[in-house]
């Protein structure tokens, strides 16, 4: 259910690999779907959500993670008994919260949440490869165990690692190492834009900060307004802690305390040091 | 003077190019000095700065620039009349009211401000091809166009572009591309490393916004703690004006407007397709 970067390279490396049956796509723009059909991410698709989770023994849902809720809650009817169903949102508190009407369908449903992407998106940016090496967080349920299993080796024969994590803490960890930075990057270059209405020529003195400091701020909106809105609290939490750091070196700048600039910045650098 | 990176870099270059009969160099740290040496940046190198300017007809600093002001003030007495001074400082407010000493010794000065370098640092990160394609602003000074052509034609032979900017103009678009996203890096980084105190598992979460915002926390905090201090009156307005676009952004996130916040990540996106 959703065939963009993410779902588009689940379903392309779970073809390729030989690990489904048969992988049936669903979304909203025919114009996506005919792509990933065009370039293997699927076998097929259907013109509803209804109708391609119907039959389905493993149900995915790959789509802004803000509409993840509400599907849920619409198409629980639809899915069969038995099934196991799972996403890959980037915020679990309220998608886990939402799933828990598929309990009384006896469906299981296991939270995930992929850490792969990149700033692009749509199906034609799929990659087999894309989870290769890099982390996959499912949230656990109780009682079932077999839904689990499923799922994590799902993600691991794709070459991921699986951690377990609880929402909550899925959502904090992620809003400090994630959501945070994507805001501010959206914020930033948002007062680029402005600035190069004063002064056209501002681009020509971009440098590797400023490259890093935008890249991300070309990520989907549609994605990232559902995640903003629905991990609010936690990246405002979060923004709190960044002005408390900013605070301390602001001070010292404006003071001229060498010292105690140089101290705050190499803290920062050993850090940095230690996990690069 | 100062063989870090860019000093060491454009010493390497201007050899490697036969653009300089000799390359002499000064700094704190000989055992810097003696890489240099063994790397074929520099010629030779002297004990003191008053021994390495003097019969030098072209002076560089490219010391941290919180100490050029100083340098150029403590030398302005060794420097031979008729010599061109440069320096290649991220600030060029303060270094070009220093410079004013020069005027009344005969001495040329021109300001100068490579945007090239990396997060790494000292004689072993020099690199002769550092220049190539990027731009160097220069601060245009009225009198002294045999001095300008001359350090104009050195960064040109490199490859660089150079560009004409007045010290204040230079001092506000750096603080906008360049010192704001290191001083929001270095914040961001401490934020993470409070958070790592209170939970060591964070950093195996970090995906490839995490490296965007830590990468530049690793710069030298003795080049950074100078130009944060130095313009911190630009920087300091560009936080201003930042937070601007952050509180916008907030406001409609923490009201759940979906529409404002999609209109505004649109906006920015748009900005960034622009110009990557």
């Amino acid at each position: 259910m959703g065939i963009g970067q993410i779902g588009g390279s689940l379903g392309w490396a779970l073809r390729k690999n030989g690990l489904a049956g048969e992988v049936v796509g669903a979304g909203r723009t025919i114009r996506n779907l005919k792509t990933a059909l065009s370039m293997g991410l699927i076998c097929s698709y259907e013109p509803t959500p209804e109708q391609a989770v119907r039959g389905s023994d493993l149900v995915v849902f790959a789509t802004p993670v803000s509409t993840i809720p509400g599907l849920i809650r619409s198409l629980a009817h639809a899915i069969d008994h038995g099934a196991v169903v799972t996403d890959v949102g980037s915020v679990k508190g309220d998608v886990v919260k939402a799933a828990s009407v598929l309990r009384s369908q006896e469906i299981s449903f296991i939270g995930g949440h992929p850490i792969a992407g990149t700033e692009r998106s749509g199906a034609s940016s799929a990659d087999p490869g894309l989870f290769k090496g890099k982390t996959v967080i499912l949230t656990p349920a109780s009682g079932m165990t077999s839904a689990m299993r499923k799922v994590k080796r799902m993600w691991e024969s794709l070459g991921a690692r699986v951690v377990l994590m609880e929402p909550l803490r899925h959502d904090r960890v992620m809003a400090l190492m994630s959501h945070t930075p994507h805001l501010l990057s959206y914020a930033f270059t948002d007062t680029i834009a402005r600035g190069l209405a004063r002064d056209k020529d501002l681009l020509q003195f971009a440098g590797g900060s400023f490259r890093d400091f935008t890249r991300i701020a070309c990520s989907s909106p549609e994605m990232w307004e559902g995640i903003f809105i629905m991990n609010w609290k936690e990246i405002e939490r979060t923004i709190k802690e960044l002005m408390k750091s900013l605070d301390a070196l602001a001070k010292a700048i404006s003071r001229g305390d060498r010292a105690v600039v140089m101290r705050l910045l190499g803290r920062v650098r050993r850090l940095t040091e230690q996990v690069r």
